[in-house]
């Protein structure tokens, strides 16, 4: 285990060559995670529970609290865990006394105030998305722990609609989702559930309502991903329910799952992310539907549900081999609702899977 | 319901007029969440799903990005919300054209990044703790929304010690911990269940494994709380398991006992917080056991799970009424394992309440 992670933290020191860095300091928890296995999460969005610094030489170390002590030494070397009591002064001191020359920082992530007391006396460097450049291609074992992801997501989509019944509401539903997710061996949710009924559905992300409840004959939007293993599934399913099925339902259904068909038949390597993205708005424009498409096409999956790349207009990346990606085009009108339809996409050697 | 976050934000807007502040930009979740009701938590904590912006001219504002339009719509005048393709810098733009003077912006929250791009052209400010400042002191509605949290709480308390076989994993009992407080109405863990075993008891934020199960005889810690009504519950116990309860338990569960219940007889108005946490060393030092106290005593609970006051020794704070805590010392033995007793106590106007 520790070999794995060693490895990951050995290619990101080949980067730390490449950016003239002596070393970098990983704050945001994924990335950490990645990088050690310590702590997925931090405690709180406001609340970090540990800092780990990659050098040049060699030498990582793990910054945390004494809460985390007997966790971080099943981890890591103890002559290389340094417990702060004051986070921002202890590990300015280490590094102070302890490197020559540019330390990247995560500048996205670590708050304006961490950033700025801790440059003092330092030669501090805003470096970006080095270990998510690692992270947006999988490894055997990572596309391993997504399949099982998305696996149970499959089965969840089998289930769910045998279960539906008049009355009841999209809280209902949500809760159902996620114990049948924590039962089947799921951690948590990869996100909350999303469930929407009729113009609920016009909102890509609805809170599902205790007052909402399905009624003969009306559309259920459903958003949903399990964390499973550590790895993230994120899929969905817009669902009539009742006997006769809307035309409009039908309409909008038919361009949702053309446009994710199109984008998906181009995903391969060397494909630009924004092309997926623009050819999902071409079918959408073939039937002038193309302003009810309100977000972007899709996103990277992986330790956390939203990674790069990002399937956007934006978007200025290349597709490589074991990428993978949702494919979720959706169509919103607020007095109607919405449909969305999506799936999760790896990339191979030469064109794509669908998961 | 508007009113009522009106309101907070209007006593807000007094503390501008202190800070000599034109404006503020909140971009915590929490205290977005605690002034418009819109989305407590971030999609991830590397993404934001808005930001609110208080202006000393009450000409509040709702940023966010489309896919919360509608969530947006239904909390907050339409014309006041603005949606961004690129979010830095249309919040930068609206604020150039807008004000004259200067904006406070979470330094501690928002990223060195954020910071720097949006600072192009504007007076910002640093200010910490505004709105913190308001939500550590509850009102009735959020006593009683706590008060339910710490209720079902207790019930879990009540429920657990009647499952427990011989074999069960901690990852088992978190699991059932978890589906108790769902199927009793609370929408989340307000923090990962923590279920720790004998020696596992020695790590304070111990992750529950599938592979340490309960024996005849051992101690078993459980920290958990659940979110019930948007508040957070937050309270430990450390039970014995079996017939033969252990001297060596006994002994610490005595002194960790007599440390919380001396330090919660001194809660009471004016009291400084450092003097909670020092009151509970005393006590340990009595018995000689104080090294084996390696955290604080405790912290403010509401919309977070943990937050201001902190019961520390660095904490310069006084307690006030209806400021809510925990009081949660612990002792904690690498050999051994580790016991903490958790209540939640609300300041009186003349002392405390135990909830």
């Amino acid at each position: 285990m520790h070999d794995y992670y060693k490895q990951r933290r050995d290619n990101l020191r080949q980067k730390l060559e490449q950016e003239n860095l002596q070393a970098l300091l990983i704050s945001y928890p994924t990335n950490r995670f990645y990088l050690s296995g310590f702590e997925l999460h931090d405690c709180q969005c406001n609340e970090s529970s540990g800092h780990i610094l990659i050098q040049k030489n060699g030498n990582d170390i793990l910054f945390t609290d004494s809460r985390f002590l007997e966790v971080a030494k099943s981890l890591w070397k103890e002559e290389n865990i340094i417990i702060y009591q004051n986070q921002i002064e202890d590990i300015r001191l280490y590094l102070k006394n302890s490197i020559k020359g540019k330390i990247g920082i995560e500048a996205t992530i670590v708050s304006h105030n961490f950033y700025e007391q801790l440059s003092q006396g330092l030669e501090l460097e805003p470096a970006e998305g080095l270990v998510e450049e690692l992270r947006i291609v999988k490894d055997d074992k990572e596309i391993q722990a997504i399949k099982q992801s998305v696996t149970l997501n499959h089965k969840l989509f089998k289930w769910l609609p045998t279960i539906f019944k008049e009355g009841m509401s999209e809280a209902e539903i949500a809760f159902k989702i996620e114990m049948f997710f924590r039962e089947h061996g799921a951690t948590e949710n990869s996100f909350p559930p999303i469930v929407a009924i009729n113009q609920n559905a016009a909102r890509p992300h609805h809170l599902p309502s205790n007052e909402t409840k399905l009624i003969e004959n009306c559309h259920v939007l459903i958003d949903v991903g399990a964390r499973y293993n550590d790895y993230c599934s994120d899929q969905t399913r817009t669902f009539w329910f009742g006997e006769k099925i809307d035309s409009k339902f039908q309409e909008m259904l038919m361009q949702v799952q053309e446009a994710q068909a199109e984008a998906i038949k181009i995903l391969a390597p060397d494909l630009p992310c924004c092309e997926a993205h623009l050819k999902a708005v071409e079918i959408f424009k073939k039937y002038g539907v193309e302003k009810a498409f309100t977000h972007s096409l899709g996103h990277g999956v992986g330790l956390d549900v939203h990674e790069e790349p990002r399937l956007s207009t934006r978007s200025k990346r290349l597709l490589k081999p074991n990428m993978i990606v949702t494919v979720e085009p959706g169509l919103y009108y607020p007095n109607y609702g919405g449909i969305r339809w999506e799936y999760m996409v790896r990339i191979t050697e030469n064109g794509n899977e669908i998961l």
